[in-house]
């Protein structure tokens, strides 16, 4: 079975220090390649205008057009319509709940797996999972489902945090997180760092970016995955 | 109007460097008085008997006992009759879904506002508000509602901590986070850092422990509560 999903799953899109997008550049390039329009998906941020007005600028100085779907007259036909799809970050349950709303979750995935290039930040990163039950965010509203696109077969926790050794709070880390996720859910989940980025073409997944990921499935110890690495969360453990 | 509610409800159950409730110990005595026998709620957590060990050992070093409600043949039943409540932390996703499964809301709500002492930790203070949105906690599992049991009329934010200045990490802090909240939601939040307690008795609340908390209003700056201080999140603001 061929598999023509093409997506570039981006943990952040702010990294320390640099500017919006700045350390994802070269990979969004490789990744686009001749696509001139991207559809942008504002819905994760409350302040939608301004959302459009900064991805607008940043794609344009990579020579792209954004088209921002929020002022589509027909969010659905656009989707349909798409040469590429940007999904920004932000609050993960506003994203998921705004997809529904407006009905676009069939479509957008329909388009992605006939191979419309599918980029996805921070919380469109989330939204590519099978749920969006491994999002760090707050529950600021609530969607009628945490069932998501179901892009790749796996979860994805975007802004991979290691535990501080220095920490004295004692609320759960990252890794206790995820391991609650395991208590109730069977699906590997990869961590990405932030700076990391997973790349998907022909059916494998590589990692991109410069901080490496963390590959955690239920039962067994965390495996470290170096940048550039083929990522398989569902191969033979090479923990037993 | 008179209101019979008896709260503490609890930031975090274990205080850095300090054993399990330590640092709550004067203060549950002090709200517990004369109650003899403690029902336990352990649903937030995957081990409940484990839980249960934990949780009956340290009490009965304060002289309570303690039933949890996951061995009562009827848990609704239990609900009805117990002497004082104690929900414990862990998952709120959980721990609400499963006071769903087990329909305990309009019990333990109607026996709370009955005068039945309310003791929550973590997660079971976060249930104690009108909704679980300003949990922390990793949407594990979907609860049929965010919808709590509206004990108290604000919201709360537990182990609430204050921004890093040092941190480079990009995911949100949780002022950040409780921003979103408020650009979806007017309730005001209390956010309780760790070693912090509310008591609510006779309609008004009290901020106990040592650490002071912060009150979250929607488009107000937030304001700083020191610990003994009444605290009112409905009053009119303090920073106009």
């Amino acid at each position: 079975m061929s598999d023509n999903k093409r997506l570039l799953l981006i943990s952040n899109s702010s990294q320390y220090g640099r500017g919006y997008l700045d350390h994802t550049e070269e990979e969004l390039r490789s990744f686009l390649g001749g696509v001139k329009r991207v559809l942008f998906v504002p819905y994760a941020l409350k302040d939608q205008d301004q959302y459009e007005r900064i991805a607008a600028a940043r794609l344009a100085q990579m020579g792209y057009a954004l088209e921002s779907i929020h002022r589509a007259p027909d969010a659905r036909k656009a989707a349909e319509s798409a040469e590429a799809i940007f999904i920004g970050g932000g609050n993960t349950f506003r994203l998921l709940k705004t997809l529904y709303e407006q009905r676009l979750l069939d479509v957008i995935r329909r388009r992605a797996e006939d191979g419309m290039p599918y980029i996805g930040s921070s919380a469109g990163t989330v939204v590519a999972c099978p749920t969006m039950k491994t999002t760090n965010d707050m529950p600021i509203v609530e969607p009628p489902s945490l069932n998501a696109l179901g892009l790749v077969a796996f979860q994805i926790n975007a802004h991979y945090i290691d535990p501080d050794p220095n920490s004295t709070h004692m609320g759960e880390t990252r890794e206790v997180r995820l391991r609650e996720f395991h208590e109730e859910n069977e699906t590997p989940v990869v961590g990405i760092r932030e700076g990391s980025m997973l790349r998907v073409e022909k059916g494998t997944t590589v990692l991109k970016g410069t901080t490496g990921a963390k590959i955690f499935r239920r039962g067994e110890t965390p495996i470290e995955i170096p940048p550039r690495a083929v990522v398989d969360p569902f191969a033979e453990s090479r923990s037993k």
